[in-house]
């Protein structure tokens, strides 16, 4: 299964409540479209959040981010790994 | 130990075994600042390279990559994650 980085831009001030609650939110649905979020990484400062995914297209991960409040701005495969 | 997302924009076309050059060039010398880089991703077609790291400040990040000849475009300290 293909793995992506997807980006939020504007989530300044976000707070590890806001950030847990936004996961939780993915993970209710993330089994309709067999995406597998895997781990959420946030700067409050910036706004900036990356999310890692496994999932059969980068459609299917902005589908269920939408769904969940939440599109990303950018969703990159990631193929590469080192 | 703080956590550390870095990103790189131009790579674009870079291969398993560039990114493998790239990440063992950083570990070659993170000890020299206390550094940890955990995990790189990449996607070749948009040339974006996003690091994981640990690491005592962004500007250490920085001089590790500098060093190792690939400096990061935008480093964002992660404190929040899920």
């Amino acid at each position: 299964m293909p793995e992506f980085m997807d980006v939020h831009t504007t989530m300044k001030g976000v707070t590890s409540e806001a950030l847990a609650e936004a996961h939780q939110a993915d993970l209710a649905i993330q089994d309709d479209e067999q995406v597998n979020f895997k781990h959420a990484w946030a700067d409050p400062e910036s706004g900036m959040v990356f999310c890692l995914s496994e999932a059969p297209s980068a459609e299917a991960v902005q589908r269920i981010h939408e769904r969940a409040g939440h599109p990303a701005d950018n969703i990159y495969e990631v193929p590469i790994q080192a």
